[in-house]
């Protein structure tokens, strides 16, 4: 079926669903070998289809400009042969990662002689939801395949044309493979009732993941009857406590503003104790000034730093994405917790400090899902905590928190090993 | 306020909520020691007002009698003294737990240099909706006091008196400890208006656990905006293999059908292969006749039983509680892997088999949340296990499945450890 001549959207749906269902069971037992030669044959397939994912993929952007579509939303569309590169060397990494399904933990003797322990299993279905960028078909389909469950993909309207090119090969990488096509279901239109389906399908579908604005996962968070895994905030916080190594803590405050922009982990609120507040301030605005970042400070900093402008209620709540940083001195770690719990977004938050007493305080109470000393918020990242890949970072706190790898992607269930025990 | 002055139930839970929220941030924080001190307090206090507990109960009673409550509701209503032994023993037994708060696990060096770990966390306010039983209240209290989360509580308007004689024990032990009286709130309405606000407030309660009717579970699962956990039917199978040890495949086929009738892992199908049916189904049979089990079959059972009756596909699809069985013939294991993953409600499923591959082959393709291997069925359950205590059996596969002890009430957070470092 193509966009174009899908009349019934829900019967499709439904038979999308029902396949992805089936192919989940098969999927749970495929074994780790079919499922990495998979993801090669998928990326040897793209490999020798480049010059078509570049056509196709061209046809997305020509009809972008005519929508006219911002700058930013064709940079994320635009496939580059460095952007096909990182597709291929992610296939290859998730390849390489271990296989997490069947994993039998702590087998336990219990008093009664049987023996207990939990298997790992994938969810089922994972549904995925995502806007313009077509890389996360490939990373999506390729994290979901290695965890053992069926996927059902629905790209940006934007990228139809790139995502059915990567969506032959990853059918043609499959079918290498053994493993069969509904493996990874990529929506064959861009009507927006699917997306009303795949959200309220809890029958076929296990699990919803939705990537891109906040718009569009507030509403699907609101209109979910299925669990969903999502990111919503990163309002992310550095604090200075004043036992501190100042060159230690101009270095990493600087970095979790500056390395990146745009991201997530980056800083958005700095806070600063007061004793310290005077020593560090000037040292950390010419830094922030030189990288161009511009300042807003409460009325304490703005006494140290007269130049800036005045931090409102409203900067406190801003994840600014941008080249802006908020600034609160504040008495102490109390103090701090206390902004950080209510203001915060739980995603990623640091403490810098030479103090064993606060650090351990700060990790404790501080109820965010990356918690941090003497680091930059910058690592918040599947690749930087070892998790070899990630779907995404969640700020939730039932089922999975902060960034997602494989383990996200599944559950467990116990085993039981007896010899004809009965109970008593 | 009692149940007679509430006059605006919004703003009674919001309060309440609000209440929750502030104090789970204590008690995320709260020692060991005193949580400890706290469920020991409650046990010392109860036990001390084992009279007034006695008189408030007979007040439930009395006004179910003249309700006309049926004697089985009446039953679990009851306070005797041998419940409130049992709620005692609870007390002691998860004070004597290990707290999972605050472990931290997979603490690692990266290659960055940064250490990641994870800490173990409080889920942070759960709210719990049970019918008439009043030990539910201790045992879920307890259980969400020694794993650091606020608890609002919500019992059957049936057990109203004792519901608030146990409240008030409850919040003298937290005081006795040190911890806010707002750690378990007990609602103080039997507005069933209350509930839905319980459910539709994710800004206050993190997570809902209902216990008690599959009405009642499926009413709130599909009213709630908050994440449930949640228990449905337990439509639990045994299979007995051709490759079988038959004493030991007929003492585990009794006990899991016959230790007890009214229980979730309790066997409702059994299904036989073919080949050892005529074998072992006569010696199953006169079994199952001794303990008064109406046995319902499928054409070939009828053949080797002629006296039982016909099993119809509803058979399959029942959750008896009751002393009846249905049972089918098989060809092998691939028809009782599909039967079970067709007709049951992944909840608990044996087989019966010495034969390597088959045993490993069921515990990988049979989704259920328990998968066993020669033992029954019956064994499903969190101290069985080995968990300590239970708040519940989960059938679904989010965040926790199948028995829930205290981990299933927790989450974790990345914990980030550096000296200085900045992401490059």
């Amino acid at each position: 079926m193509t966009h174009t001549n899908i009349t019934d959207i829900a019967t499709y749906m439904r038979q999308l669903g029902e396949q992805a269902r089936t192919t989940s069971r098969i999927l749970a037992r495929a074994t780790t070998k079919a499922k990495n030669a998979a993801l090669l044959a998928i990326a040897a397939d793209l490999e020798a289809k480049r010059p078509l994912l570049l056509t196709e993929n061209s046809k997305d952007l020509d009809a972008g400009v005519a929508k006219g579509l911002s700058q930013a939303m064709l940079d994320r569309l635009e496939l580059t042969t460095s952007r096909i590169d990182s597709m291929l060397t992610g296939l290859h990494q998730i390849a390489a990662l271990v296989d997490p399904i069947g994993v039998i933990t702590d087998l336990n003797y219990q008093p009664t002689g049987i023996q207990v322990g939990k298997m790992r299993i994938p969810l089922g279905v994972v549904g995925i939801i995502y806007e313009s960028r077509p890389n996360v078909t490939v990373d999506a389909a390729a994290l979901c395949l290695k965890s053992g469950n069926a996927t059902v993909l629905r790209g940006g309207s934007e990228a139809f044309h790139s995502n059915q090119a990567i969506a032959a090969s990853i059918h043609q990488g499959l079918k290498v493979a053994g493993l069969p096509a509904e493996s990874v279901q990529i929506l064959a239109t861009t009507e927006r009732s699917a997306v009303d389906y795949m959200v309220t399908m809890p029958e076929y579908i296990d699990v919803i993941i939705p990537r891109g604005g906040k718009g569009l996962i507030e509403r699907i968070n609101n209109q979910s009857k299925v669990p969903v895994i999502k990111h919503l905030d990163g309002i992310c916080h550095v604090y200075i406590d004043d036992q501190v190594n100042i060159n230690q803590a101009v270095a990493v405050a600087v970095n979790a503003k500056t390395q990146r922009y745009g991201t997530c982990n980056t800083m958005e609120t700095l806070l600063v104790a007061e004793k310290v507040a005077a020593t560090i301030l000037p040292i950390l605005s010419n830094a922030y000034q030189e990288h161009g970042v511009e300042l807003r400070g409460c009325q304490t900093t703005q006494k140290l730093l007269p130049n800036i402008i005045a931090a409102t209620e409203a900067d406190w709540e801003t994840e600014y994405l941008a080249p802006i940083l908020a600034i609160k001195v504040v008495p102490d770690l109390d103090a701090a917790i206390l902004h950080i719990n209510t203001y915060g977004s739980q995603h990623t938050d640091a403490i810098l400090t030479e103090n064993y007493d606060r650090a351990r305080r700060f990790l404790v109470e501080v109820d965010s899902s990356s918690v941090m000393v003497n680091a930059s918020t910058r690592f918040a990242d599947g690749f930087e905590y070892g998790l070899g890949a990630e779907i995404g970072i969640s700020t939730d706190k039932f089922h999975a928190r902060g960034p997602v790898g494989l383990e996200g992607l599944t559950s467990q269930k116990f085993v039981v090993l007896g010899s004809g025990h009965i109970r008593l």
